[in-house]
C-alpha cells in the first residue's frame, strides 16, 4: 500500500537537505542555491534534456553519473549557465565546491542549474554560498531547496510517499521546478527524487526513464523544450530492504510508488505553469495503441487554441479535434466522443465526430473550476494516455514579454 | 522578368470575382461568400491539410478535382463546415448551387469553408446568396472576394505579378486568408491562385507542391493546423502561350512567379497573425542541408518564448539557440552565430554559441521595428532556409479566449 506522507526530497532516510540565498539572484528574499546530501553514496539514476543545446551542468552531471553513484546534488536557480562562457568549468566548480566541504569526491556530486540562457554564471557567489549552505543542511530542509529552486513558479512542488517492500518501509521524496520552457520531449525541467529504497543502478535508470515517460513527457506548458531538462532519483539503501536487482513484485511496488510521486510533480508543475489559471488533464482512451494516444493527448495540451478556449471559458471541442487531428497518428475522427468534466460535472460536447447540442450554461459552470478535464474516446482499442498542461492566458504573454519594461 | 501588377485575383485574363453578405456572418457589414470564375474550363491543381480531421469541403473539391480541371471557385467565411451534421452534403450543395447558376457541371467546381468548426452551415443562406453573387461577379472583382474570405485577418491579402513565357505575357494573381490556427505541415489556410498560363495538370500539381513547401508550410502563427486548409491553383491557358508540360525555361519562369506570389502571400499571413505587432522572418543559413535548416527556422518562430521575446522587444536570443536545439536535427549548437536585424540596423548577438556583448539600447530600436529578422548561421554547409511567424501578444489570448465574453 502506498501512502502519502510528509517531509518531501528528506522524507526518505538519510537525506539532508537546504535552501539559502547565495547572490545569483539580485533579489536577496529569492533562495537561489539548493543541496541535497545523503548520509552514504547512493544509486543513482538519471534523465536529460533531449536539446541539442545543453547547460554546462548536463555534461558535469553525466559524467559524474557514469559510475552509477552519487552522493549529493547542488543546484541554483536565477541563472541556466547555458551557451554561457566557462559554462562546463563553472559547473565543475560547482561539483567541487560542495565536495571540497563534504569531503567527498567530486565525481559523487550531481550538478544542475535553471534560470536565464547565456549569462556567465556567479560562480564566485555560489562558492562562497556553498559552506552557509552545508552548515544549513537539515533531516527536515525540504522546504528550503523546494523553495531555492524555483524560478517564476508560483509554488513549491513537493511530495513524498512510502510503501512496503520485502517487509521494509520504502521511502520516495521529490521536488521539482517547472514554470515556463516546459515541453515533453526528455527528462523534463528540473526534479530531483530521493528514495531509502535499496536497489542496483541499472533496475534503478529502466525504473526512471520509464516513470519520465508517462509522467513529465506528459507535460506541456509552452512547447518550448529547456537546455537544462534533468530528472535526478537518488536511492542509499538506508531502508535495508533485500536490494531489488530486477523485475519482480519489489520492482513493481517500487514503480509504482515511484510514478505517483513523479505523477504529483507532472501534474503540479502543469497546474503551475507561467500565467496559468487551469490545469488541463487530456486523457485520450479506447485508443489502438500508447503512441496515437500520447501524440493526440500531447498534441492537445499543447494547442494554443484549445489552451486560450479554456482560458476564455469555452467549451470549443472542434479545436480539440482539431489539435488530435494534427497529432500525426492515425485514427478515424467519426468514431471520436469528447467530454469536458470538473469537480462541477461533465457535458458530452461531440459524438462521433460531430457537434452534440449540449448545455452550455452548464458547460460554462464546469470551465469555471480550476481543474479541466478533456476526455477523448476514440473507441478504437483499449489503451488510454493522460497528458497534462495549462491555460493560455494575457500573464504567459506578459512574464515572458513584458519583463524588461 | 517577374513585375507586380494590380488587379489580384483577377489580374490573369478571363477571371472574375466577386464577394457579397449572404448571411453565414450574423454580422451584416461582413461580406462572407466569394466566388471565382473562369471564362473557360481551366487546369487546376490543389494542396490540401493534412489534419486528419477535414471539413467537408476538402473531400468535395479533391473529387473534383480529380478531372484535373475546374471552371470556378466557391467560398464561405464564418463556419468552417468541419465536423458538422452534413458537411460533405453541404459541401455538395455549395458547388451545384454555384454550377446551376452558370450552367456549368458540379464537378468544375472547387468548394472552401473558414470559420468556426463543429457547427451545421446555413447552406439555404448560401444558396439564396449564390445568383446576387453570381451577378456581382466583375474583371475587377478581386477585392471583393479578397474581404469576403478574410475572418479575423485584418487586412486583406492580394497581389499579381506577371512575367515572359514563350513570348507571350502570363499573369498570376493570388488571395488568401490567413490569421489563427495557421502551422506549417501541410496545404495551407485558404489560398487560391489564378494564372492565364497554359500548362497541363502533371507539371501544374508539380510546381504548386513544390511552392506550398517552400512557403506556405514555412508560415507559423499558433501551431494548429487547421482541418479546411486549401491552396488551390487554376491556370486558363488564355496567355496563348506554349503550353508547359514538363521541364524547361518556361517551367522555371512560372515556377519563379508563382513563388513571388506565394511568398508574398505567406509573408502577409505571418504578418496578419492574430494580435502580432511584429512580422517575424528567421532564415537559418550555411546549413548541411533543407532538412535541417527548415526545421531548425519553423522551431525559432514557432517557439511561444521567442514570439513573446520579440512582442516584448528584448534581444532574447538565448530561447532562439534553445528552439533550435529541440527542432530535432544534428548541428553543433559551438559554432552558431546568432544576428537580429531591422530596417533599423543589426545586432550580433551571439557568436560560436555563446553570448556576445551587444548594444542593448541599439537592439532595443531594431526590435521596435514592425519586421524583424533572426539570422541564425550554422557555419556548416551552403544551405539556407527562411520561415516567417509573428509575435506572441496579450491580443492573440484576448481573441481566442475572450470571444464568448
Amino acid at each position: 500500500m502506498i501512502k502519502q506522507i510528509t517531509g518531501g526530497i528528506c522524507a526518505a532516510k538519510g537525506y539532508r537537505a537546504a535552501g539559502i540565498h547565495c547572490g545569483v539572484h539580485k533579489n536577496r528574499s529569492k533562495s537561489d542555491l539548493g543541496i541535497i546530501v545523503s548520509d552514504v553514496p547512493a544509486t543513482a539514476a538519471a534523465v536529460y534534456t533531449t536539446n541539442k543545446v545543453k547547460a554546462g551542468p548536463i555534461y558535469v552531471t553525466r559524467e559524474n553519473l557514469t559510475s552509477g553513484t552519487a552522493q549529493a546534488v547542488i543546484v541554483n536557480s536565477g541563472n541556466a549557465n547555458a551557451c554561457a562562457p566557462q559554462a562546463v568549468e563553472n559547473a565543475h566548480r560547482m561539483a567541487e565546491s560542495l565536495a571540497n566541504e563534504l569531503n567527498i569526491s567530486p565525481q559523487e556530486v550531481a550538478v544542475a542549474s535553471t534560470g536565464v540562457i547565456g549569462q556567465e554564471l556567479n560562480i564566485r557567489a555560489i562558492e562562497e554560498g556553498v559552506p552557509e549552505a552545508v552548515k544549513a543542511l537539515s533531516y527536515d530542509g525540504s522546504d528550503g531547496i523546494a523553495q531555492a529552486i524555483l524560478t517564476t513558479d508560483l509554488r513549491k512542488k513537493e511530495i513524498a510517499v512510502s510503501c512496503e517492500i520485502g517487509g521494509k518501509t520504502v521511502t520516495i521524496g521529490g521536488i521539482a521546478k517547472g514554470s515556463g520552457m516546459i515541453h515533453p520531449n526528455m527528462g523534463t525541467m528540473l526534479a530531483f527524487l530521493t528514495s531509502d529504497c535499496a536497489i542496483t543502478i541499472e533496475p534503478l535508470q529502466e525504473i526512471l526513464g520509464d516513470a519520465v515517460k508517462r509522467t513529465f513527457n506528459r507535460v506541456s506548458i509552452d512547447g518550448d523544450t529547456s537546455t537544462n531538462d534533468t530528472c535526478l532519483l537518488l536511492a542509499n539503501g538506508l531502508a535495508e530492504n533485500p536490494s531489488i536487482t530486477g523485475p519482480g513484485e519489489a520492482y513493481d511496488t517500487f514503480v509504482a510508488a515511484l510514478l505517483e510521486v513523479m505523477t504529483y510533480l507532472a501534474r503540479e508543475i502543469a497546474r503551475d505553469g507561467e500565467g496559468a489559471k487551469h490545469l488541463i488533464t487530456c486523457t485520450v482512451r479506447n485508443g489502438a495503441d500508447e503512441e496515437v494516444c500520447e501524440k493526440m493527448a500531447k498534441s492537445v495540451i499543447a494547442s494554443s487554441l484549445v489552451k486560450t478556449a479554456i482560458c476564455g471559458g469555452d467549451a470549443n471541442w472542434g479545436r480539440i479535434i482539431c489539435a488530435m487531428g494534427y497529432a500525426g497518428v492515425a485514427f478515424d475522427p467519426s468514431k471520436v466522443d469528447i467530454r469536458l468534466r470538473s469537480a462541477a460535472g461533465e457535458v458530452l460536447v461531440c459524438v462521433n465526430g460531430t457537434g452534440e447540442a449540449f448545455d452550455e450554461a452548464l458547460a460554462a459552470i464546469i470551465l469555471a473550476e480550476e481543474e479541466i478535464t478533456i476526455d477523448a474516446d476514440l473507441k478504437d482499442g483499449i489503451t488510454s494516455v493522460t497528458a497534462w498542461g495549462c491555460d493560455l492566458t494575457k500573464e504567459y504573454v506578459a512574464i515572458n514579454g513584458d519583463y524588461r519594461t
